[in-house]
């Protein structure tokens, strides 16, 4: 109760300030996510808005490495499920943890992962409830595109390692994108945030990020 | 194990009649939730059955009030969506203390509220986890009508301010609705309660508070 | 932090064989999962894999019945809600505590059951965090096959009292079946599991049962 009266009474006095809030930023391989978060990244740096941006991945890999799990990226998609889910939680722990030193004055997280994943076992949820626990996010930004548009990202797209997604054509990316809606939803009860569909039409990242900055301001 | 044989032996035994049982009531607006809910009111009177109404939207007002937070309705839209997260649990805590106060001999408590929001940082779960712990819900009802029925009630509603709403146009209804369902069926899956699709047609409002209460009469 | 270490370093040496994994099998009535898990059935066996199958309806029943709440299967359906929502609390418990027994030594466990059930409630979640949380799934498998396939199955059937389905038509079984993968992908953001789809095709039991299979081998 004394926390409460506390908690509240510093916000409405405005003391706040020095709060972190959490953006998680997810959309579906070939949503132009990179895109969206660099423009973001650029947005925030202009208006002179303390941010650290977390990749999920990255968090994850240095994690297994640090295990002595394995030595790349590649390794970790064959590691048993199991042993993926604990990663999974470990990074999420590492990430909030690395947000409160980097941003100990205040300031916006932004967790850059997925919804949802295709993995050998299924579809498997990037923001389960021991996760969300660790990251509290006030916003999980969904990125969307037209199924068609993805698919053909994917297809332009040499950097990476995604001929298994292109050979699903274009119905099991409006599957794909469905469930990333669902189990988004979930993790918002899961975890009271609430969900943001963004819009990131061919060569607009830069208002696909000017919608989720008007959503900072807010939360 | 002996408090779970005990809770068990007494149910059997039917001494259990004085527990309370919660029935969540939700949709979207133009629904005719109001409607609904007051014929409910009726038929629980008929019955001679006790029950305490909450309306969720209330008890963040007057939660917010106390906390001096606001002073009026409308200000609570402008706080931020943390506060606004936390005066949900708080809201959901005080419906739970006044309905065993007010239903100490047992009877229905029934809260009005939404199974999900749209607010200006996207869709915001009515029912996340810290809301449905407090509340432990039997039955989240999801109460429902035809888009085009609820598009024309939006429109002819001169009541309340919802310009915003009336704007959108059907597919933002279809949308909303099956967030609504999608989001109902996760609290549901966090709390254990079942999820009751309720159709209001034009003009049976007795009939949908029919159908809840067949089911408040096996929960 | 030591117990994680720990916990990892195992797993690295491969020391955690004895480890059990779980796989829930879900699917709507109809869907053939009752032939399903007699092929996965068939092919552990043939590949020397210890498992235990767990039926949670068996389990739900065994579990009223010591609590002397019924003496058939029938009237388990006729206890108030919350009963029911108790009854699956502790068959998920039974069933873990079984679990850990008949697999000392390690295997799969591999429970029987429902993402969703239709009840005189509304839509039952069948996996809901109290029973994840006992079950601790790496995967749920959702079962499934054509409306218009299932919808046959059902008419077919004379083995259960079924007409209650048969009357609702395709349509019905169209909903149920989105309400299921919903509330699964719901029960793994609760749970960290991923969920499997599975289509079981006319006379494929013994494929769906093989991806089943593949799936056990990486989790």
């Amino acid at each position: 109760m004394e926390s409460r009266t506390f908690c509240f009474s510093n916000n409405y006095l405005g003391e706040f300030r020095m709060e972190m809030k959490t953006v998680i930023i997810t959309g579906v391989p070939g949503v132009g996510k990179t895109t969206v978060i660099g423009e973001l990244s650029n947005l925030l740096k202009e208006r002179g808005i303390s941010y650290f941006i977390a990749n999920f991945g990255d968090f994850m890999l240095k994690s297994a490495i640090s295990e002595g799990l394995v030595t790349s990226r590649d390794q970790i998609r064959k590691l048993s499920h199991r042993l993926q889910v604990k990663l999974q939680g470990i990074a999420a722990r590492e990430i909030a943890n690395e947000a409160r030193k980097q941003l100990a004055n205040g300031g916006i997280l932004i967790v850059d992962t997925h919804a949802i994943v295709k993995t050998s076992t299924g579809y498997w949820p990037g923001l389960p409830s021991h996760v969300v626990e660790e990251l509290n996010p006030d916003v999980i930004a969904v990125l969307e595109a037209s199924a068609e548009e993805i698919y053909r990202r994917q297809s332009e797209d040499r950097t990476r390692d995604r001929k298994d997604i292109q050979e699903r054509g274009i119905e099991e990316i409006r599957e794909l994108m469905l469930y990333a809606r669902v189990a988004a939803i979930s993790s918002a009860v899961v975890s009271g945030a609430s969900v943001l569909q963004v819009l990131n039409e061919r060569g607009k990242a830069r208002e696909a990020a000017e919608t989720i900055l008007r959503v900072i301001d807010v939360i």
